[in-house]
């Protein structure tokens, strides 16, 4: 595909819509002696932080009002700012923009496809958004450990049947899984942000494991 | 994390960049007959297109113009501009951004990480793109059919090695792997880079699986 | 091989040996309604529970007291005296008895072996376990997310790589495996103690995974 | 779960069960040359034998006069008289013991898990006894090499199909597996014990496969 | 079973049936140098060629002159005309002989089969044969990459779906398998045929694979 | 290729090469009540015989002659006599033609291909094979079950890893595999046999399991 070219005014529009999520609080705070070995560094790769762009400043210092800290993954990736604002771009409509799928169930996708690829830095972090989203500690255990011990609903149950099938056997999804999701209620729309989620995952999970990427000590604590 | 605020100037320059992609010309045209039946439509779901932003449409038109056609991801993606958006500029920063890893060589990881997940999209179009920046119509096809049966060099021979090993079994990522590609001469940036690009298709192969993504006919016949 | 005929005393003697278990204490306690989908019943098999022995009636009790219930694979084993009480004995001498290896690593093959099987019961109940005993709250979430991203020595690395290639791959361990123990200053002894808990986890995931044997809710909370 | 305490009854009175088990005699005697390279030492780890307790000295003349000679894994497990005589106690519950499963179906299913796990002990010892049980030299054959050759009957089927896939995909078992068990006649109390004898093969096949355990050369001949 | 000993007529007669392949003729000749690289040794064994007998000598030619070039398969086998003649023998009577399946289908079972197998060689070769034999460039390459993407009838689809379970997991393959292609509209004689075929790939891919065979670089530009 | 036009001379003269078969002799009787459900019919199709042509003919009475019975892989080729002969000639020159393997290495590769296929047809009748050959009855059963377990020599050992990897990794055998092979002791002759009989036994795995093929009832009980 050619290169784009010119400036997108509506993804500085997206960029810009309303923070509308409920944020996930900081833990309770671990020993001291207990936080160094995962806190730092973010990944295995030695790359030298970037001058933060004052868009991606800002967002750090949300971060950081709202989480109590800025998740390594945008650590990981403020190496180079055009990398760090397109994935932020990309993850934020992704994960918090408007769909069919509630931020919840968008997460329990992330833990079912991070558990199959056994991610350790986003079954951690997106594990405690689950607990968090849900108020179900047991829930987020049951998703990071075998979906299948979840007690969860039809719907929910197909949604995961085929984030994980498209997660091991992408290559023999086919007509007759799509027609089971919209059997269990997912509109054409919600299908395609089923598949992008698993999708993005399948991504992050290999970013994350091939730099060794460490989450924050503080998800550990969260929502227990 | 939190939804990003504020909109990103820095997002908006990088996909302001030169265009510096060396067009991949249609190949000779087929058979209209042979044109219908993969041709329409770009996928299973049932998703009107949006109107096109204004940087979209000059987007699209610069593919007519330089490829003499519009790749039907780019089509799959355009019932939202959002997510057109985000996509286009992350793909556009992924595989023609600055990198130590050459146009050709990031193109080899995208067939390679399609090949393990037989993703009949990605290993049309970007078989098609091998074979165009490499000028040698063999090399596409043994990276779609096994790249082991490639006659590369070291270097990339250890990239494909990485990036296989971390499409198949990400969870078994190791020092020792980042140590073998540091040994080939990659630069941590450079590591980076193998590893965004292979977990970019293994996003992009299972939304085109979940999706029914079906490629543009033209790619088959160009550079043969 | 027959039928064993007379009692045993030494196994008498065995079972009766000094408790040295530092007891895992109850974490917080959950709120009720977040109690009760997962506490009850044990098994998704319908079998009444026996007259406890005096034996195992003591033995409940002991647990209720020192753990504030009791563990629901007891419960679930509770239909049948015998069964119930020859897999006490051998999981205590296996698990609690004198070895080479100390509790936790015992725990900590426990949890990499069930991670593999992906256990629900075992992860929720052994994760607590190499929490508590390691002090680590972080230990025990790696093993169960994925062993290769917990920091530990060398020895306790080839510890955990011969449990899990045991677990997945039993028909290919051969010498080389044996000697990769050895080196790493396994004793002839404490090989059998890594194959035996290997081979035990093997067995309780298995039964458990069977039965759709739920956790006691109270392991979740336990030492985060 | 804390240690046992009190020497058990029960346990005593089970081991202390009349022998009912049909003996397997030895085969026809194979010539000394051949005899040597299999026969000895039972186990690859060096582990010196510990003086046998009176039960197990008395069982082990049981083996001697039943079977003509001591099976090697009681042989392996003879360096620590508690974890053979609870590994004896075990063993005789779940394999002679009473149950809806027949002893020959209790040994199908043995095979047809050592045979998933290619564990060369197991399946020379239990193959012998699916031969002897069953009267049957092709079934015992069968179920070494592949289940789905063996001509049986619907009821067993089922239970060899639940064994196997409880062996090679354990996080896949779910309601509807059970429920198949119980449309083929299957009680809640078999259920169990297809389970507990999958899981037990499942620990065996790997004491075995981690310590190279070899069969005695007199399996090989019995009932051909 | 013992050795053949007497000259087969039948053989014989077989090998003289009138030829019917519609040549696939040679494609566009590629740059020379291009040719290089791929077109020769034929295999990384060194395996002088012997001396053709006349009815190979008089089949090379006919292959140079209906295709352009002597397949490199021919060559391998070269270095002993008994095992270059049983090998012709057997694939013209399997591939080009009379069978319910036409010559396209056989090709196409070539290919699925080759695709599980990731075999260069046969995928270059045969992919080339779907092209022509079908006049549809889409459908080689659909079937080389994922035959799941190809839009065949249900008839050719449990056709490909038989030849892929065998190829993948044969042990697994029973009545219901073949009862889906008699009801799928195939014969006893051509479940036979479809079986052989599938067979015969599973061998040729493993020795093309094993000597790394190469193809003549002919194949690559045909019929695109 | 092109369809093969004249009679092979040399063919005709390999299959009348003079037999050098050491006879594998039936083994003893098995009850008639036995000798049913397995002998009889050799194939899961309804494929009624062809008349034998004179060199069949001699062929099969030669077989009753010297095995005591007509192998039921023969009597499944029998329903048409090109398919018969051409496989029977492929068959012969493979595993009784000259070659740097001795018949009892054919033999074992056969059986360990097998084993991977689980087939039963092969593993019954090429383990008694392996048993005659060798006059060793452990060694049929060790490389059924496990070849990992059976006490073979380096080079023996490098065949059979050579052949096991061939078979489930067809595509990851590279220069490596064949020059631990050299390193052996193979000459490039012998990698060709080890390969050709590798494939083969792909396919005759195949063929066997697609049809449910049966083997004679009288292989069971051969030296054993």
């Amino acid at each position: 595909m050619p290169k784009l070219k010119k400036a997108t005014k509506a993804l500085a529009r997206q960029t810009a819509a309303k923070p509308t999520l409920r944020a996930i609080k900081g833990g309770k705070p671990l020993p001291a002696s207990k936080n160094t070995p995962d806190d730092a560094p973010a990944i295995a790769l030695n790359l030298p932080p970037a001058k933060l762009s004052p868009a991606m400043d800002a967002y750090f210092r949300k971060c950081q009002e709202k989480l109590g800290f800025v998740p390594n993954v945008l650590l990981a990736y403020a190496f180079d700012m055009t990398k760090l604002e397109t994935f932020v771009a990309f993850y934020n409509d992704l994960m918090l923009g408007p769909s069919g799928l509630s931020k919840l169930e968008r997460e329990m996708i992330a833990v079912a496809v991070s558990s199959q690829n056994r991610c350790y830095y986003c079954l951690v972090s997106h594990g405690a958004a689950v607990r968090q989203y849900s108020g179900n500690p047991l829930l987020g255990e049951q998703i990071v450990m075998n979906y299948r011990a979840a007690r969860i609903d039809k719907r929910q149950r197909a949604m995961l049947d085929f984030a994980v099938k498209l997660t091991v056997q992408p290559w023999a999804v086919e007509d007759a899984d799509r027609e089971r999701l919209r059997r269990a209620g997912f509109s054409e729309r919600d299908i395609w942000d089923v598949a992008a989620v698993t999708g993005f995952f399948n991504m992050s999970n290999r970013v994350a494991s091939a730099t060794d990427m460490r989450p924050n000590v503080a998800y550990h604590g969260q929502v227990r």
